[in-house]
């Protein structure tokens, strides 16, 4: 039989669009030959659609679309499109199924509901959707295929090993799989066991694109019943891709490498960012550039997402500002080809000075330089209908070293999930891969400051960075408590516990904060989810 | 039996805290001749402690804690104590029971889990908990007591019935249920006709206090085996109830009525701030008020939750402030006893319009007087280590009217699930308990206007709040379409197009909003939880 694998890149709530691109996709699928196309789960309302899920009126439309799309197919060519189905009975505030539509002749032949929802780190399923109790096989002309959606194929058993054990020779298992640094590897692993396990083929369908703070990276894969890869799909990019069941390895373009670990993340981020702006809308985006490394690379991420012309930096010196960093960020401007702005802030910080003279002593200034950068962006943005792009990187996010309202000003927080570890080697790769330096070498090899008072550097606030993430890592990602960080040998006693006070501390900031693009196992935002209110303390 | 229901106010996270006090009122208790003490539920960890309950440490100090109550008791009383328990072999990210151990004799003598775990609105517990799948019964002298935790009884059947048929003369319902307007009278006839199915006595043990955007109410109850309240303890306070099982109708103070609709609504959002200020550990708040309505509220509010003695009101005039709105705000400082700074911000409008003239022409000057005053009060923190409130209803925060960064800069946003309409209701209350115009008559007529230009009103934007709350009540909180509202006459076509426009485009701003204290059965925030992305527009 031959196979399509339809790995699309939907937009959240679209119903209209996502279903036109999928009729568009099935036609070519089967100008293509294929007798069989999968599409990823939840195409159709778009994944995760959060509390859409709940609105009676958004299910009605999902039953629209696929009923649609159904009369509208060309004949030998069986879809299996996901779509959220109106439960009935639910009883309990849910009342839909995360379903599969199967598509022939002219009508839904058949649904399939996911019977594992999972209802972890990011994933709330189990809010919105009454899992089913039964597999599902059907027939395309002589294969017999068993239907999964993602999480059901996670674990051994069923419904995929019934599906298979009643005959099935291909396991159909839509997803909606979201990127995290690893990934990949991981799902090779498990899917290959997976179908071994079987003993049939396998065919994970995943979804591509960036949905707020996620990314769906793509990277679909088709298994042979001996565990191996016969085909493996682009990562962050749209593909439909063709292929024979039963099959041999697939040709060198079937079977692409993965992307290296540096590229992988990159590209993750570059989509991550490019999907937030487009399907919100935007047509340009600003930032606020430090000639530091942090501001440095979401350049860099902003230039390859968008292109330089729909990017626009902006330096905004105060008599803090040292020379060289200065120009460090007029030379990343040069070299990304972007536009520059610059906008000195002393004025301003006098302006406050004066008027806060009376009311205390001194002045909070670190804080009132940083607002007053945040207040020049966002008149920017509202001047010009800007994204503002913050610039903070996840090892300063967690330990809360960034102003409220100032440097995390913004819409979107393109590196909020790399450690600061991180941000300098995708620099030096992306330097790399480029041959030559987009970012100057000086940005790389400078200690890291805020420039907020004379001579500041960040190591008098905090412990060096390679010992900062190693910690973070542990309390953050790993949920690790204070004695077993210290046991491990992450770091001393006492900056284990400043470490972790000022993560605690911070939770009341990053609630604060824009979403930013997962790419580790435990990201800020909808996934790690603490307290405000919270006396624990490690 | 003498029963005593132990309404608690816990502190999320602070397991030697809240184990302290529930020794301390399990000897209350017993002094009081009690053989039988219920707390609520989760009172050791405190609730809801998120992504605390995965972290194993956290479930060991839990553990410890019930077993230090245990073997720290009096003789002769039996305690029931919600805790977090750790599960064996969760394998899907879940490791933890929401359980109930019942203390006596110096031991844990038996662990009930609760069976029905609540997984929306502002309920995640599938995420957290293993679900029990037994009922439990206990002896306390000759009184058979079946043991539930508060889902349990919020649907017919068991445990709550099967411990009922088995014998049991008291259903014990330790709980943790949020407030929302009317949830008091919800809970009475719910828990009435359970306790008439199951033909027992019924004890509902509530917890107290804020936790971050929630208030428990406490009222618990205890009802007969007709449905009749027996007993009701106190909205926002502490409480130890005693009571007789079985029993007649209470004495007056032991069945005091509900407060008032008004009364208790102020009460929640009383007991939120109050909560959140202390169990955050903050001296003093500090919040800008303009003369209008939102900012009088919340700084009655803060003086009811704190004293005058802990309110600083900040004043900050721009050129488009009137006088009348000056004065109403700094009579509002007189009438209710606390300090007021008075900042005009004129010299900074000046600084920013220089600073920005060349890089564009004009100025985006609404956003940047908002913004300006956010700083200021943001600096004022800064210095004084205050807690800023902010003053936005939930009105303006559905259609978006207010400046990130701006109005929306603070810590606390007291009122954000108040609509405008239920501001003067409450308003008008506050003052008619105080028996004096704690805030001036004018505030209250005078037409609504942010003053951020001449002679603006907030009805040239908006439409008036008592068509655009109705609208938002049933888009925001009732998930109602389109044509639904229109269909029900809440407003014309277009209104409500622009209205459920409006909200949609105005989710990236409520992301980055503070929290605050739900009242509505459906609050921004952990509650109603929406992407970004999304364009289903309706």
């Amino acid at each position: 039989m031959r196979l399509a694998l339809a790995q699309i890149n939907p937009t959240v709530g679209d119903v209209a669009g996502n279903t036109a691109k999928i009729s568009a996709w099935i036609g070519r699928a089967h100008e293509g030959g294929a007798e069989l196309v999968i599409f990823p789960e939840l195409c159709v309302p778009g994944y995760p659609a959060e509390d859409l899920y709940l609105k009676p009126h958004f299910l009605a439309a999902n039953v629209r679309a696929v009923e649609e799309l159904a009369a509208g197919m060309p004949a030998g060519i069986t879809a299996l499109v996901g779509f959220a189905e109106p439960a009935e009975g639910g009883g309990d505030h849910r009342h839909a199924h995360n379903s599969l539509a199967v598509l022939a002749d002219g009508a839904v032949q058949a649904v399939y509901r996911k019977n594992r929802l999972p209802n972890y780190a990011v994933f709330d399923e189990q809010r919105y959707f009454i899992p089913g109790t039964d597999g599902g096989s059907i027939d395309v002309g002589d294969t017999g295929v068993g239907l999964t959606i993602c999480e059901d194929t996670w674990a051994p058993g069923p419904p995929g090993q019934a599906e298979a054990d009643a005959g099935a020779s291909l396991i159909a298992n839509p997803s909606g799989s979201p990127y995290h640094r690893g990934k990949g590897q991981e799902r090779e692993e498990m899917f290959g066991e997976r179908a071994r396990e079987y003993g049939s083929h396998l065919a994970f369908v995943n979804l591509v694109g960036g949905q707020d703070e996620l990314v769906f990276d793509g990277q679909s894969l088709l298994f042979g019943p001996d565990g191996a890869v016969l085909a493996r799909a682009a990562q962050f990019e749209e593909e439909l891709l063709f292929a024979e069941v039963p099959g041999d390895p697939g040709t060198p373009a079937e079977l692409r490498d993965p992307l290296p670990d540096l590229d992988e993340v990159y590209g993750a981020l570059t989509l991550g960012l490019h999907d937030y702006v487009e399907k919100n809308g935007f047509g340009h985006v600003g930032l606020g550039i430090s000639g530091g490394i942090d501001s440095a690379l979401v350049a860099m991420l902003a230039v390859d997402a968008l292109g330089p012309e729909r990017v626009t930096l902006v330096v905004m010196p105060s008599p803090h500002s040292s020379d060289e960093t200065q120009e460090d960020a007029r030379q990343i401007a040069r070299n990304l080809g972007t536009e520059l702005i610059e906008i000195g802030i002393e004025p301003m910080m006098d302006g406050y000075a004066a008027a806060l003279t009376g009311v205390f002593e001194g002045l909070t200034a670190e804080n009132i330089q940083a607002r007053i950068r945040g207040n020049l962006m966002m008149a920017l943005s509202n001047r010009h209908g800007w994204l503002v792009l913050t610039t903070g990187n996840k090892s300063e996010m967690s330990v809360g070293y960034a102003t409220l309202y100032g440097d995390m000003a913004g819409g979107f927080a393109v590196i909020k999930d790399v450690p600061k570890t991180l941000v300098y080697e995708l620099v030096e790769r992306r330097n790399e891969t480029a041959g030559t330096d987009l970012v100057p070498a000086s940005v790389i090899e400078r200690p890291p400051s805020a420039e907020l008072r004379p001579d500041q550097l960040d190591s008098d606030s905090l412990p060096d960075y390679d010992v900062l993430d190693r910690i973070l890592e542990a309390y953050v990602e790993g949920d690790k408590g204070r004695d077993e960080i210290v046991a491990a040998q992450l770091g001393p006693g006492e900056i284990v516990d400043e470490v972790i006070r000022l993560v605690d501390r911070s939770e009341y900031k990053r609630r604060q904060a824009a979403p930013g693009i997962r790419i580790t196992p435990k990201a800020f935002g909808r996934d790690r989810r603490l307290p405000i209110t919270n006396r624990f303390g490690g």
